[in-house]
């Protein structure tokens, strides 16, 4: 079962018209929310960065906070409290009344799903994973999640063709982030991401990792990475909903430290946290 | 009646699941194709340019350029041929199991519908437009005619607030394209338009309007168009599949000429070409 524009139904039964201008346009913005063990997480985080969104590209929020609260709660009825969980939630301009770029009151088509989160173990994470370096080619407004999503579909499939886990990515040799995560490097013992920008997505579990570095007491900034700070890092480590804090053991053909010391640290931090 | 993956059906009728990768990701490439007096204008380069799109995103091209003429006749029947028409195209890369990135194997989705084509006559174009410059924020495969367009969506809106056409881009004071068009100038009777790169669509009306030029003997050249280059032109136009050969009559508060004796030259020929 999933929500539909005011109702439940069936997945199978879940279309939308071709009209509509998420499927024309990528014209809509979505979340992506974990639920550990029957509990949101960091929902009010989410519901404020849907509302930012929203705000940015002109789209109506058209449910208040305990509205999406009760459909959230209702599509995780139907899941055991025992397996984790993550919702999807896209919001789009709505249907026209034909193919043309502009719009004026549209009623927003919104789309809930919710799906058993796989999240890696530990014992999986700390092995290290794979990357590649790419450039990035995405717009300039990386920090709306939007679901015009072509350049990471794109990234995905390189990503597999190469048989990695994940793209890094630059403009002009500054790190933006991954295709879907953002950022880490270490270096003698400092943790850096870049700053917030136009370039990357404000990511819920970024936040979380620098959080868990100031309760570790681990020293840690936001400031631009340049390749060649990556290349000579000690460590670099991806963040997402999913991957949670993923230590890579190398990107193309320069391998990294994993599994440390000061990973382990940030890691049970973050699960403490996560469980508040 | 519109066309959606093998079936005639009522507009209405025409939907898709919400697990479409088109409506999930902006996952698809899409053509506009006009039709004057019941004639496909440019049928082969459009069908080309379709190809090279689904090559460059890896869809599978579903239809061979005789199946596509059929449907797109069968849709054009409905119509007078007395009034112009226009075909609508997407192709996405299909229907996932989930919402997730990766992909494999899908059967794209075809959705094809047909419009009346409103083209701005002659006298309404010779009293020519408005424009504004904006910086361009688009990802930087503009070459490909995907469906992922929210910062066009954008772009539209933000010309509507300031109650002008179009806008036109610039990366780095460099003048790629207009939101949904080609740009020319023209400075002491040479015609420029930014060369074909990843950062601009190689438009079929494009590459009219320099066939338009080539044969009425003007000079014209495919070069980078710096904004100070815009700012001292004598005309600058737009051209696209619906607005043909656009005058300019101003960008922000500079002022262009219009309606000038080698504008109406190239627009003639142009005029010429569309009936062939």
């Amino acid at each position: 079962m999933v929500f539909l524009n005011g109702e439940f139904v069936e997945q199978k039964h879940a279309k939308i018209s071709t009209l509509d201008r998420g499927f024309l346009f990528g014209d809509g913005v979505y979340e992506v929310i974990p639920v550990y063990h029957g509990t949101i997480f960091a929902l009010e985080n989410h519901l404020q960065r849907l509302a930012d969104n929203l705000g940015h590209t002109h789209i109506p929020n058209p449910y208040t906070h305990t509205e999406y609260t009760a459909i959230f709660n209702t599509l995780l009825e139907q899941h055991s409290a025992n397996e984790h969980q993550v919702i999807y939630l896209q919001i789009t301009r709505g249907v026209g009344e034909k193919r043309q770029h502009s719009f004026q009151n549209l009623t927003p088509t919104v789309y809930i799903r919710t799906d058993t989160l796989h999240i890696k173990n530990e014992d999986t994470l700390k092995q290290g994973y794979q990357a590649t370096l790419q450039k990035d080619i995405r717009w300039h407004h990386c920090n709306i999640k939007s679901t015009s999503l072509l350049a990471s579909v794109l990234y995905t499939r390189t990503a597999q063709e190469m048989g990695v886990e994940e793209v890094i990515l630059h403009r002009n040799n500054i790190i933006t982030e991954g295709g879907s995560s953002n950022v880490f490097i270490v270096s003698n013992g400092v943790v850096t991401t870049p700053p917030k920008s136009n370039d990357i997505l404000a990511g819920i579990t970024r936040d979380m990792v620098l959080k868990s570095c100031e309760i570790a007491g681990i020293v840690h900034k936001e400031e631009n990475i340049t390749t060649q700070e990556l290349w000579n890092a000690d460590e670099v480590w991806i963040s997402s909903s999913t991957r949670e804090i993923m230590p890579l053991a190398c990107i193309d053909t320069t391998s990294f430290d994993v599994a440390t010391p000061l990973w382990q640290q940030v890691y049970n931090t973050f699960q403490t946290l996560k469980n508040v």
